[in-house]
């Protein structure tokens, strides 16, 4: 175990080689408004189109510092590994972690791994807790949501879910499907330098868009309206949601946001987003409705291409299951 | 899944009920020298004598936060479920956690459930990670290790590795031993408040007393000695590694620490811990060496009741798997 920790996890996820504290990671900052938040992943198979159960550790949890407003500092990393879980694997996990974090400008401070018998496992699970530093004033939450305000999605959606799923099916060789998954700071940050007031941020995870959308709307006790055909959908993952039979509203993403935004911010809120290489296909999809729009309580309501409207209900179940 | 988190999951942890950032807790500290670490808990089977995996992850974190010297402000939590596990021990576990927290102060302020399929994982698995303020100046370390420094340990020492194994084992139904699990903050804190310099203190969780003393004088650079009648080790621990062929110096402790204090430090330490309920067993057991004491490297040199020294090795492997 000292070996493995010592050839393999230290040199990938903290590059600086300083002996940490034992079993804890000591740090000063300069403030305290912080925040803090923790993950497991499960994405079963481990490496899929466009990333790895690595960058998925990463990235997920650096993108809820970011729906929070916070700006990543450190993560910790625990492992789960099953006995028996190819040492070549774990290592490519590894450099993938190691990309992503360098790519976020940060590090792994403190962590664990843990060898579970050959059938207790799935190969290899992994946690990551993140602490983020929040450095202007802004409260983001579905409290915040007011009637009129705008909705933005940072890019096309399903993409995550469907590129794992494609793995699942052995559908990948018949498609150029690649996962989102990627980091949400930048374009984040882009928001803020710009003093872009925002109401609320959400990242599209398990349940995707519809999910998110739905738990605003129960949260802000408002229904919103949301224009189907702007909602952008690839090619590739419309042909793979027919040919599976899943709908793209309801797939997870792990590199897409939704904002919420007084009107008189969203153009300029679009321009910075689609600025930002990561959320160039950013678009408006769609109002925050004033209170339940004529329903019983608070709703998620689709206009579809000819006006004609539906209501996109919250998932029961999972669509997707270990999709992160 | 939300329901499970709104009826199980919130009540136990996050008792004031305060409605949390989607996926993060914010924190606003009045300082920031803080310690940030990461432990997932696999312990096999999940409930043993003296405690849980619950009340495992939450003293674990909190132990090495205060290892650190850090008093613990929050934790994190990220379960992994395998389908089926049931919801009866769920709950035991969580109010467990629930006790644990409440004893320490704290609460679980931010977390993840992830379930995965029957056969793919071991029933329950918990990652918790915990942040900690520096309140004082000391820097704890084997580096800060002196020639002369005085050893004690905080307790009996093996009782939640033989505890575990006794229920591995079926021993259970004939002992009376019980996990030694619990936080240690408190008797940490006590030393503070007392004004007492440390140079070093650990816990002694995996690999037990032997592995944390060789730890310490691999990174020191120095030799210890240790008095083996010294050491407290309970009649149940002793009977049962007898019968199961354990060595009591390598069973994991999940309460207990080492702490290496100047000599003139040493006593009114003792004095401190005696008179904390939790580490009135504490025992003064050896002494750091001038260099490797004759030795060709740092060595763990323990001395018998008539004073045969013999040296006392780094386990390699683990003598006990699955222990926390």
């Amino acid at each position: 175990m000292q070996q493995l920790i010592r050839d393999f996890f230290l040199p990938c996820l903290s590059p600086s080689g300083e002996a940490a504290a034992h079993d804890g990671a000591l740090l000063d900052l300069a403030q305290a408004r912080l925040a803090f938040t923790t993950d497991s992943y499960v994405v079963r198979p481990p490496f899929f189109p466009g990333g790895d159960i690595g960058s998925l550790a990463v990235y997920g949890t650096v993108n809820d510092l970011a729906m929070c407003g916070a700006r990543p500092i450190c993560l910790s990393a625990g492992f789960i590994l099953e006995e028996g879980f190819p040492i070549r694997d774990l290592a490519r996990i590894l450099d993938t972690m190691k990309r992503a974090l360098a790519s976020c400008g940060i590090s792994v401070v403190t962590g664990d791994t843990k060898v579970v018998d050959r059938g207790k496992g799935d190969g290899i699970y992994i946690n990551t807790s993140g602490i983020g530093l929040r450095e202007h004033g802004q409260v983001w939450n579905p409290r915040q949501v007011r009637p009129g305000d705008r909705i933005l999605v940072s890019g096309d959606i399903g993409r995550h879910g469907m590129a794992v799923l494609s793995v699942r099916t052995g559908l990948m060789f018949e498609t150029d499907l690649e996962s989102d998954v990627s980091a949400l700071w930048g374009p984040v940050s882009s928001l803020l330098s710009a003093g872009i007031q925002a109401h609320c941020l959400r990242d599209l995870t398990r349940g995707g868009l519809s999910s998110a959308l739905n738990e605003i709307a129960q949260a802000s006790g408002l229904s919103l309206r949301i224009r189907e055909p702007a909602v952008p959908v690839s090619e590739e993952v419309r042909s793979a949601c027919e040919i599976l039979g899943y709908d793209p509203f309801y797939v997870a993403c792990e590199g897409r946001f939704v904002a919420f935004l007084p009107p008189e911010e969203a153009d300029r809120a679009l321009s910075v987003l689609r600025a930002n290489p990561g959320t160039s296909g950013a678009a408006w999809i769609g109002e925050v409705c004033e209170e339940n729009a004529g329903h019983p309580s608070p709703r998620v309501i689709l206009r579809n291409t000819i006006g004609v409207e539906r209501i996109l209900d919250m998932l029961s179940g999972e669509q997707l299951p270990r999709i992160c």
